[in-house]
């Protein structure tokens, strides 16, 4: 039987996905080999970089002023290569939402990048995302830097600020879920491990005129984007198995009806369960304030620490993993990414009755 | 039918191994999920990179004044990673062998390290490995850098130069492939997707007092050594499903002998190959010297850049791949690492006769 996987990532994949990787496995396409064997320089596993790079182009509507990239390193690394590639020494903004950009503003630092902070939620917990205007922000910035969603406190952006720089945008945990609009964007990027398929491959769409900002002379020229561009992802070996299970992926988000249809999806599941931890508020006392709350991650509380533990345990026995919530910050957090079910979520809101019911 | 596979990395993996990642790839140990799904958090992913490093300990013999850590980004990552934390200002040496090496060089440089080449073979088109004495190294260098095989030219060292300071080893295609002496090692790296798994693992093992060295107001944390020691390769999501795989592939490396039952193994297999060229003489030029010949990639040409297509045209049409030499270089390139058998390679030989009598 299958689990039900709300971990925060890696996290489920469809399993039809799963089923089509298996099957082929031994031999792609009959080719008598395993797409994990096959060189990055074929023409079968070229053909996956360009399915895959057509669908992301299509999906999200980036032309071809855009380059999309396959990288290594996660975000982690995104939180380096940006300032690295990108700050001239001009302010470089951050909008601080916790974790994710605290992390970048460090590396952003260390690099001598001009950071400024121009809102932070961190006076209230990281509970919402900060409201700007647009008077916040420079039009002499090299760039406003969010992370669209929180993984670990449960907020998303519902719509980007209206900076005055491009925007950069960290979007690890919510790729694929919704349609966004990109018409100030300058970098898109994350790593698939959550909405679209496995650890090992950071998705990086990048304006290519933004990309040519770097200074080629202080730069290691692996950490370059114009490298990578240049090479279509191939100025090193990439993560040839992790690209291909990302294009089974992308199949699947337009197999159910693309951007649109994953965020309608993604919309009735969140409302299903903010809905049964408003009903019991009693019990669950959820984290994010109601206009930041995340459609990907459900961040709750309950009296205590030990109840939170007897939740994550028995919900573990009755087939559903991972409700444990960040090690930093404690609590419940169910991840309810592209690959999760309306009928999981149900599953967990009897789940949530039951167990306040019993423990009330 | 399965292809003789010889392409240099991405490269072939045992059928066996294969066959056990398909067999348990929907559900992990009867979990209800597959290990691509899993969380890098959970007790089960843990207990692989557990079992991954113990083998890489025990199979090279390191010990825990060595970390095993598990990146991103390969090789060309570590050609900057390494001056990044190594190199304080002192001397840094390094053997030129061709693309790889000079790859590193120019990281380095553009990381303002202070770089000296010890030895190059760039004037006999590197078609082997410089000799070297203990004369040629400085006692006060931060490190000397070598690259043990090299996958282009196919050159390897036979045994390791007698630096003074401590050895860096580019091992990306030979490693666990043969013993080596690790008495002067202070970092031996590559990406496993040659003789150890698939693309999009970097093996790095690294003496923990050396990764100390690292500036941490200069360098950013995701690229310092110390940062993933710290947290066992999780400071960000590793490549799970790689590792894993990895793993698999260690174990088939321990039943199979372990090291010295690969060397034996590629010795065999070399052997059988540089005779054949050896014997053919008129028709088959072996690029590297005799006593730099590599045990991994057996690289030669015919009289025409022509003829070299044909060669491995038709090798492809029967059933062997992979056989073009590198881009940058042309000829034909027989990367025989590992996972290719005895067979295999009789298989190519008696297609070289063959191929010979009919164009020669």
């Amino acid at each position: 039987m299958r689990v039900i996987n709300f971990n925060a990532g890696p996290s489920g994949m469809p399993l039809s996905v799963l089923e089509k990787a298996k099957d082929e496995f031994l031999s792609y396409k009959g080719l008598g080999l395993s797409i994990i064997e096959m060189s990055h320089r074929s023409a079968e596993f070229e053909a996956i970089v360009e399915s895959a790079t057509s669908k992301v182009r299509k999906l999200y509507g980036f032309g071809d002023e855009y380059a999309v990239l396959y990288l290594q390193g996660g975000a982690s690394l995104q939180f380096a290569q940006i300032p690295m590639n990108l700050s001239t020494g001009k302010v470089c903004e951050y909008i601080d939402t916790d974790t994710w950009t605290n992390k970048a503003i460090k590396e952003a630092k260390i690099l001598g990048a001009n950071v400024k902070v121009v809102a932070s939620s961190e006076s209230e917990n990281f509970n919402h995302i900060p409201a700007t205007t647009q008077d916040d922000f420079s039009k002499d910035a090299d760039y406003t830097y969010i992370c669209s969603n929180n993984t670990i406190r449960g907020t998303q952006y519902k719509e980007f600020p209206k900076s005055k720089s491009t925007l950069v945008i960290d979007s690890s945990s919510d790729l694929f879920s919704r349609p966004i609009d990109i018409s100030n964007v300058g970098v898109f990027y994350g790593g698939v491990q959550k909405n679209a398929g496995p650890a090992g491959v950071t998705l990086v769409v990048i304006k290519k005129e933004l990309a040519n900002r770097v200074n080629e002379s202080k730069v290691p020229s692996i950490l370059r984007y114009t490298t990578q561009i240049k090479a279509n992802s191939m100025s090193n070996t990439p993560n040839t198995f992790g690209i291909y299970m990302f294009d089974l992926m992308l199949d699947w988000v337009i197999e159910n009806g693309g951007l649109l249809g994953m965020q309608n999806k993604n919309i009735q599941k969140a409302k299903l369960l903010y809905s049964a931890i408003d009903e019991m508020s009693e019990f669950y006392k959820g984290h994010a304030k109601v206009d930041s709350r995340s459609l990907m991650n459900v961040t709750f509380n309950l009296a205590s620490a030990d109840l939170e533990s007897k939740f994550a345990n028995e919900a573990k026995e009755a087939g559903m993993i991972g409700l444990k919530g960040h090690r930093s910050v404690g609590g419940i957090r169910a991840s309810i990414y592209n690959a999760v079910s309306l009928d999981d979520v149900k599953t967990l809101v009897e789940y949530m009755r039951e167990f306040a019911r019993k423990n009330g």
